[in-house]
């Protein structure tokens, strides 16, 4: 399949899931639960088959000189595949999204309105290096009653290939068809170009990876998108902080894991509170082995610290470094760092620390993002840590879903009215 | 402004409805109402300046030989700009939907959820003909909290002009910026394209008009769009059908509007009930100056019944009619019905006629689209027949909002996550 892909065999497999959309929008919890855990068995069963096909994307990977961090990121063995399986019986666990009412209510004529969560029909991945991806996203899919069309890399293709081979062959003897879960043919960015242009055979297309990635999809898709992902997040230190916390906040947004999109990329501390913080601060993160790149006054303090401290320019305050580097700014009010979050936010998560009920009031006022922290770090907005179960993504965009999304934000509704023959007058 | 208009000047007026934004959703209910009125007393009050701007459009129109509807459309006149101004200041009676707590609760470790509502932002709209669409647009964006971009049809740009020009010096004895509400520049397709392409500027394009508008927002627009509208609607009669009220729901259905897009376009008969459904459908139908395009079995029975009917094509089954024209066919089952309206339904609303609870299980899990109608006609798909008060359009896309949208599906959500010093461990 590598290489080249005509149209047509994409647009083939998109039908596909569209026929078992119209199955799938019919089953029964117990139906869909049955055929996660069948997948989930499956998974454990084929670990021998799934590994050695794994081995060969993995030595790929090494050939081509891969950052180990994304080497390891792509490498599978018996431990991970059973944490993999455990996820799918952990989505099977959460309650069916699908029929959930949303709103209902019974209007003067009589009419009987109710607005219930149906599935979208076929949902396109389009997604990077990490296999596991691959059956999270697939078994969130059919638990939401949606075909899941995936598009992984083509660095994680033959792992990806043999995952979605087990989990058909797992459907076979469920209510589930094979076709729910299927693999874009082609690893060419062709396949890419006529999965984002399949207007009406694909319902919405989620994008997870790099700001390229998403890019690329945004631009060229005429299927509706959900953008994932991307974070420029800031903490504030408000002149009302705690500064202990606020050391402890700050360290465990930078440092608990930097890879991530939720951890912490700038820190604008208020002029009258520095003296108190910023010392702490810096060194805290020294600690940790954090660069800071900082503006003139926090040069200062750096200086008098005798911390190393890189001038920031604007690529740092627009940087999401996804590494061990910090910007870092003071400001003299409130106010000011609300401008200079507007100006460099991207729109995921922002923090403020504060026992002040005023500027907390003002801050989530005037910021415009998926997660306002309060007093709390900016890791936590992950499906998981708000109680989703599972989480498909993080939307960063403002239709639809914003912040994480789990099996829900899966969903369409429906609007069903139920009369007894009313007409309009 | 007619003719050439470059980018800058439409990206100039994005840029301060953004600037307008940030002071919006910081506005009270008590404030945003206020101007809401202001604005009404405003349009009432410049009822003579309105309708000789009016004037050029229509005198335009009718030199240019357009149809008398659309004329009739266009036109204003001091009775429709009084109901125009209370449109506006039914808007100012409903609810605030900013800052509606959709989910609330406190996970394990003591963090405090809330999703909330917050505007959008900038919103776009792209619309043909009818200036009311102009203040309605701009009194439900305002009442939401975003500011609004207006890009109406070029027919009516004069009646747009001094209605937009009202409105902004309205609002300047009010909290809200006049740039709150802005016509975008130009007339021809390039200010549409650079509106389109304008990400960052604009949270959402909402199209409102004809297929071909809509399509073409669709394929070029970069900022995320929800398409409106577009209605092939069929109504099937089961077998278990109450013939009186099916035929007084097809009628209905059809005829009471026709140039809307929740009319009727294909009626479905099961063959066990068509003998005695039949006969009268047609007999009324003809009765309201309806033509029916039929499949055979249809022919047959309007022969028997000595009514036109002509022979229905594929073209016929696909199109909006929006006309006193309907397809009709007989199906020998519930499953050939679903068949046919998958085949051809815009996804707007489907009707089922039947007293089967059986029939209407199936009927409802076997179709797909905004709303459906069990026992009632598909004209009641709309916002002020759902009780939303006011209706921006009806949404025929799964994501965000599907049907009927009001003030709510102007809105986006932030999770606001409340917490006393709580790091990720």
């Amino acid at each position: 399949m590598t290489g080249e892909v005509d149209r047509d065999a994409v647009l083939k497999v998109a039908r596909l899931g569209q026929q078992a959309a119209v199955t799938l929008r019919t089953l029964t919890r117990q139906q869909k639960d049955q055929a996660l855990h069948a997948i989930a068995d499956a998974i454990e069963q084929s670990t021998d088959l799934i590994v050695e096909a794994n081995g060969i994307d993995v030595a790929a990977a090494i050939a081509a000189a891969t950052d180990p961090a994304i080497i390891d990121r792509l490498t599978l063995n018996r431990e991970r595949l059973r944490a993999i399986a455990d996820a799918v019986r952990d989505v099977a666990s959460l309650s069916d999204p699908v029929g959930e009412v949303v709103r209902g209510y019974t209007v003067p004529n009589g009419l009987e309105i109710r607005q219930v969560r149906v599935p979208m029909g076929v949902v396109g991945m389009i997604y990077e290096a990490r296999p596991n991806v691959t059956v999270d996203a697939a078994a969130l899919c059919l638990k939401s009653g949606n075909a899941v069309l995936l598009r992984g890399s083509s660095s994680a293709h033959n792992s990806n290939r043999i995952l979605v081979d087990v989990m058909r062959s797992a459907l076979e003897v469920t209510h589930v068809p094979a076709d729910a879960i299927s693999l874009v043919p082609g690893t060419s960015h062709d396949s890419v170009k006529y999965l984002m242009t399949a207007r009406g055979l694909v319902d919405v297309l989620i994008p997870r990876g790099g700001a390229g990635l998403i890019a690329s999809v945004v631009e060229g898709s005429t299927v509706p998108v959900i953008e994932t992902g991307v974070g420029n997040c800031h903490v504030y230190i408000d002149e009302h902080a705690d500064v202990d916390k606020a050391v402890a906040i700050l360290v465990n947004a930078k440092t608990q894991r930097v890879s991530v999109c939720n951890a912490a990329e700038t820190f604008l501390v208020h002029a009258s509170i520095a003296e108190r913080f910023v010392p702490r601060a810096l060194s805290a993160l020294k600690e940790r082995g954090v660069t800071i790149h900082g503006d003139q006054r926090m040069q200062a303090y750096a200086a008098d610290a005798a911390i190393n401290c890189a001038p920031v320019t604007n690529d740092d305050w627009a940087a999401e470094y996804y590494s061990l580097d910090i910007a870092g700014g003071i400001v003299d009010s409130l106010d000011d760092a609300l401008g200079h979050i507007r100006r460099w936010s991207s729109g995921h998560t922002e923090a403020i620390v504060s026992d002040s009920a005023r500027s907390i009031q003002r801050f989530i006022a005037g910021v415009d993002c998926a997660a306002i922290m309060v007093n709390a770090s900016t890791r936590f907005t992950d499906g998981s840590e708000f109680g989703f179960g599972a989480e498909i993504g993080i939307s960063t965009q403002k239709l639809h879903a914003r912040g994480p999304m789990g099996l829900s934000e899966l969903t369409s509704t429906t609007y069903i009215v139920t009369g007894d023959g009313q007409i309009r007058g």
